[in-house]
């Protein structure tokens, strides 16, 4: 068995002693010690300490970006919520590092802050991304915009925070559910007049009016 | 004319010296000597420099939160709409000191970061509280309160952000309709299936079949 990339030992020496030692109380002389490789070693790979905790947000942000701009979906909403997959497929390829991130995160503020600043940058480009889509629209809608990403992004959270917790073990499946409650929500909701009950007496068979239902729904005719 | 407090004398040298020179390049030395006050008061009133550009969120989060406590709304849905207000009636009564830091925050990512996590926090609150509030329900849904909390707050923010870049007059009137768009946004969805249209066939009055229309659709009696 040869050994693993300079990168993932770093990685490892570093959480190892985050859980022994604390966070705050690590160096990064610690981290190259305990991995047996030397400085420049570590700088080569990470900036910082800090920097060993995250994931590549950068280049995983410009993956879902590539992915937006190659779509091939009808709607920018089917767009972003297939994207977003990309994110949480990549945690679930991480596994137990990103398992121990999460406690790591959980426990010191400042890296709980920069995990959240960093998701709120997909969010961000989901906004830009469905509101540059609606921009050829009649009516542009930013802030239904900013609504939708929101909602795509805390479908995306709530999953992903399920499965660190090792309370989804289906995660993928599960994602692919609340998506589709995201997209619903917006969906049913297009004229913004919320349900509509039509009640009316006539004495035509029911058969005979779906058509007419259809198009005052609507909807394409079966 | 009285001189204003420390607190605001520090925060406007401080915001003057952040324009001028950088906010990195910028000390606590630089602050107290343009507000004609010691390091001692400095420290009375903020912990580090990058407290002085922040508003008291600690404080605001534990109004929210009391304001949640005591709310008398039917739906966690309205108690968290109103909740929010909170948040931008205190931005909107800074005036010109929140638009100074959105323009420092939009230039330092150090500082946007740490915006964003403040945003989250309630974000994080409004879930807690609607999560708990649906324990109490046939089926708590989890993902549910995650959506709803994420609407508020992307509402929330979309005004907030229209305000600060001088693109919304009057942000109390649009903030009260983006919050019930969002109501509208859930309510249409409750039953999960969007639009629901009953066709029916009937010798009885319309108004006879009022009463039982509101049954179904989940509404109070009139």
């Amino acid at each position: 068995m040869s050994k693993p990339p300079a990168r993932e030992r770093l990685a490892e020496a570093a959480f190892a002693l985050f859980d022994e030692r604390g966070y705050e109380q690590t160096t990064v002389d610690d981290i190259t010690e305990r991995a047996g490789l030397g400085r420049t070693t570590f700088f080569r790979h990470y900036r910082s300490k800090e920097d060993v905790i995250f994931p590549d947000h950068d280049r995983l942000l410009e993956q879902v970006a590539e992915r937006l701009r190659t779509s091939s979906h009808a709607t920018a909403l089917a767009a972003v919520s297939d994207a977003v997959r990309l994110v949480l497929l990549h945690y679930i390829a991480e596994g137990d590092l990103a398992r121990r991130r999460y406690a790591l995160t959980s426990r010191v503020p400042a890296l709980r802050d920069r995990e959240i600043a960093s998701v709120a940058r997909y969010q961000r480009l989901f906004r830009e991304f469905i509101a540059s889509w609606m921009a050829g629209a009649a009516e542009p809608d930013p802030l239904r915009a900013e609504l939708m990403a929101a909602a795509v992004a805390a479908a995306h959270n709530h999953v992903l925070r399920r499965w660190l917790r090792g309370e989804s073990p289906e995660p993928a499946r599960e994602v692919d559910e609340a998506l589709g409650l995201v997209i619903r929500l917006f969906t049913a909701q297009a004229d913004g007049n919320g349900t509509t009950i039509v009640a009316f007496r006539t004495g035509q068979d029911i058969d005979a009016l779906i058509p007419a239902l259809r198009q005052l729904a609507g909807e394409p005719p079966a």
